[in-house]
């Protein structure tokens, strides 16, 4: 995992839904809170009762949230804020809107801006109509999810997939991708690709090979499987 | 909207479903591509019929894809790779994996790497297995989602729209680095590598070149040079 660590510190995430109808987007909003990691879910006056049949089948893995009382339902939206160090609606009104309250961020604008640490509240409202402007007032950023298309409105979890991903699991992205071939592997590698290249009168090709190695991300395995393919051809080449 | 236009042409995704077993799933699919105007569905034996009623009901307007006739059911995964500029496959196993075929980029190093303009063929497996190893083979790519968590199975439909948002939403954040071979030549090169794979007994080293030249963001002038480099070296090997 390049050093990485799964249990890292970071900014923990706060999944509120307002008045959420549909049971099957809350079993998959639990499945993603437990894909992703998240294990605070705030639910404000759902329309069905959480531990419905429905919702246990469609959660898989998500269920342990429950289970283990990560997922609370309350009277109010401000019962969701405590603690809160920063709050934000989510929306899929325009940022284009001459609207004041609904000025709003890109998904990765908010992953630059937001602290990487303390509780970050993500507020999603209703399927059918969304936060109310008294809901909007209490947030501190609204961000909003441009598709590129006119029909924005995408649908409550796939909406919920998108903000986790953007705010969590590229918070490991950093090094993940970098060569992974032993030195003695790549420069290895390297001389039998200037063995071919020389012995074809291709001086420009090992640039291009060189470059093109560098910037390919080599797994361990693959690594080895070229230097033994530069190496035959090498052989077979030079041994004249 | 940071100067971009709607209208500007970019990469098309070819979304690709392998045997796709659940009906809301599905659903959620066809009003995400609606979402992220995706106009090229390929599915590959459904498990139902994609005019289910479930289907029209989970869609929304996502129903104009099947509509317009969108949305292509086919017999087999290679109907609905013609004309594809580069094969991606998803898949949610670890990229630790020691399998050369599992090798895996994130979303985001694929939003790097894919050429802007051509067609994308993004193939997601089944529900319960994904895809098989002889499915996985086909691809130039493979990419996987990793949450921070040990469980990174997403649901299907999660995980497409995931894809979607990093290759089409930003799309006008990236797009430097994509590949610019042009197909006739990027085929010509792939076709002198399995010449000498082959001729070198080396099947496994033709898909490791297959992979990392689709990783490696080729520009214009290094294709010409490693297509000839890879000629060179297969008129010596074959000749015999």
């Amino acid at each position: 995992m390049s050093g990485r660590s799964l249990d890292q510190p970071h900014r923990r995430i706060r999944i509120t839904l307002v008045e959420p109808e549909g049971k099957i987007n809350f079993a998959f909003i639990l499945r993603l809170a437990k894909n992703f990691g998240i294990e605070d879910i705030c639910v404000v006056k759902p329309r069905f009762s959480i531990k419905d049949p429905e919702v246990l089948r469609f959660a898989t893995r998500g269920i342990d949230l429950i289970e283990k009382g990560k997922v609370v339902v309350r009277e109010t939206l401000n019962d969701c804020l405590e603690n809160s160090k920063v709050v934000v609606c989510t929306t899929s009104k325009e940022r284009g809107s001459r609207d004041v309250l609904r000025v709003a961020v890109s998904p990765v604008f908010l992953s630059l801006i937001l602290p990487r640490t303390g509780t970050i509240t993500l507020i999603f409202g209703r399927e059918s109509t969304g936060l109310t402007r008294e809901e909007l007032k209490v947030c501190d950023i609204v961000s909003v999810i441009e598709t590129g298309t006119s029909y924005n409105v995408l649908n409550l979890s796939h909406a919920v997939a998108i903000y986790l991903y953007e705010l969590t699991a590229r918070r490991c992205e950093t090094g993940v991708f970098g060569n992974e071939c032993s030195n003695e592997t790549y420069k290895a590698m390297l001389r039998e690709a200037w063995k071919i290249s020389s012995a074809l009168g291709k001086d420009e090709a090992y640039l291009v090979l060189k470059r093109i190695l560098a910037r390919a991300s080599l797994r361990g395995k693959e690594c080895g499987v070229l230097y033994k393919l530069f190496k035959s051809i090498a052989k077979l080449l030079v041994k004249d």
